[in-house]
């Protein structure tokens, strides 16, 4: 249920013009219940909500772990269950709600950087470090990322409106891929599957997202305990300075056999490890 | 201030390394206070800031027009005003803020569907009704407009990392470019400039993103009157939904001498209008 098949009108600006069926990216909203409680509404590409609620209470820091998590039910109950609205509840092992109670959270279908009143807030500590993760990768093994994500994506190559996430162990293996309209649900649904099958914190672990690495992004894979975020386009510069001030590496315009690397350089290993290039720092 | 330079590795499979200049995206938190209420906080590209504030409002439903606003000024006393954290102090003429005070808003980098608890509020009513308004423009006329607000951007060519928003009238007369890290702040910067310059509503006018039609962005150009949203990829299934439901007419993948006619064929006339294509509806 990610994609919906919809007639459209093709026009050519020489006058020809035909009817064809094209695929569009699912879009509705969800809402989020902490303990009964309306925690957040995202836009999503319905499929895999489970994954995106665990992942968006572990990238948030309401959770450490899907052993904090005692159950999750769809809402049977919902208001809106004519409509597409969807209603996820979530019920916390403990008081997990006195932490929610002490600000809101919104989040929307691209963005986790919601619901907090301040820049103090807006980032969120994270319970892992990066910083003095081993993880060491060539060019090479960066540079097949992309295709094995772009080969694992299911959506993509008929809609062209998604977005993608994937999670790669240290040699390179696809290990979740997720797909959403919103980018950072895209995240929330790669980290939540791994956060359900225990494998918090994913050190040594890399993460790709199809898109721009923005700062939400950065902070969600820092939340996971992640090393190092490779991205086919461009960061942004806050993505890169919290990048760097956490010791993650990342990679930007991870295209073809070429890519940058932004901030902690010592985990992309050159055929000249030491020594190539330029004198720089 | 949209653009930072950063010293970058690029590394190549091959082996070879150099170090590079980068240009990277600015992002940085702005927070928007409502008559002294801190009313959300957007991560953005600077620049535009107050045609933000005043486009976030409009889309949000909060002014109607830019004579709804008092003053809008920086705030010197910012509690973090050694940090980039900027704020941003909106006065309403009347009683705006208590409107405000019945939900809290949240917005980020790429999307303006925050701050509401339940589908009810998903969708904000518009004070315009663009069902009737009688723009009939060519597909020769909108092919043109990509190229139009690729050769007015400033930053994307630099950085790869901008979402832009163009803001066109009937002939295809550019009236408005804005970038942003966040494509609905570019809308907002858009329609934040058409309000401060009185010309809402919008009638017979033609907004472009350089990116998917979500239906956060097809909320916005609703909320501003704009009867032609279109896009230079893909749109997901809520923005058409929404766009049929309102009248508004969509254009996805407006690439080249091509697009698709999502909504609200009647305004795109083809040189065969009457007659043309193969029978569908």
């Amino acid at each position: 249920m990610t994609a919906l098949r919809r007639r459209v009108r093709q026009l050519h600006v020489a006058g020809d013009a035909r009817w064809l069926t094209d695929e569009l990216s699912a879009e509705e909203p969800l809402e989020i219940r902490l303990d009964g409680v309306p925690l957040t509404v995202t836009m999503r590409t319905p499929g895999a909500d489970f994954d995106l609620a665990a992942g968006f209470l572990v990238t948030e820091g309401i959770i450490g772990s899907a052993d904090d998590i005692r159950a999750m039910r769809r809402c049977p109950h919902a208001a809106d269950a004519d409509s597409e609205f969807n209603v996820l509840e979530v019920r916390l092992v403990g008081a997990g709600t006195a932490v929610v109670g002490q600000r809101n959270f919104f989040m929307t279908s691209s963005c986790g950087v919601c619901g907090k009143a301040s820049i103090d807030a807006v980032r969120t500590r994270s319970r892992h470090d990066v910083c003095d993760d081993p993880l060491v990768v060539s060019p090479a093994l960066l540079a097949t990322l992309p295709d094995t994500l772009r080969a694992a994506q299911q959506v993509f190559a008929r809609t062209g409106g998604l977005h993608a996430a994937a999670l790669f162990d240290a040699g390179g293996t696809l290990l979740c891929v997720r797909e959403d309209v919103g980018r950072h649900n895209a995240f929330d649904k790669v980290i939540g599957w791994a956060a359900t099958q225990r494998r918090l914190p994913l050190r040594s672990h890399i993460i790709l997202a199809s898109g721009r690495a923005s700062f939400e992004l950065t902070q969600k894979a820092l939340m996971a305990g992640i090393p190092l975020l490779a991205a086919v386009s461009a960061p942004s510069s806050l993505a890169v300075q919290l990048a760097e001030e956490s010791g993650m590496t990342l990679v930007g315009f991870l295209r073809g056999e070429r890519m940058n690397v932004y901030t902690g350089q010592q985990r992309v290993a050159t055929a000249v490890a030491t020594g190539g290039g330029t004198a720089a720092g």
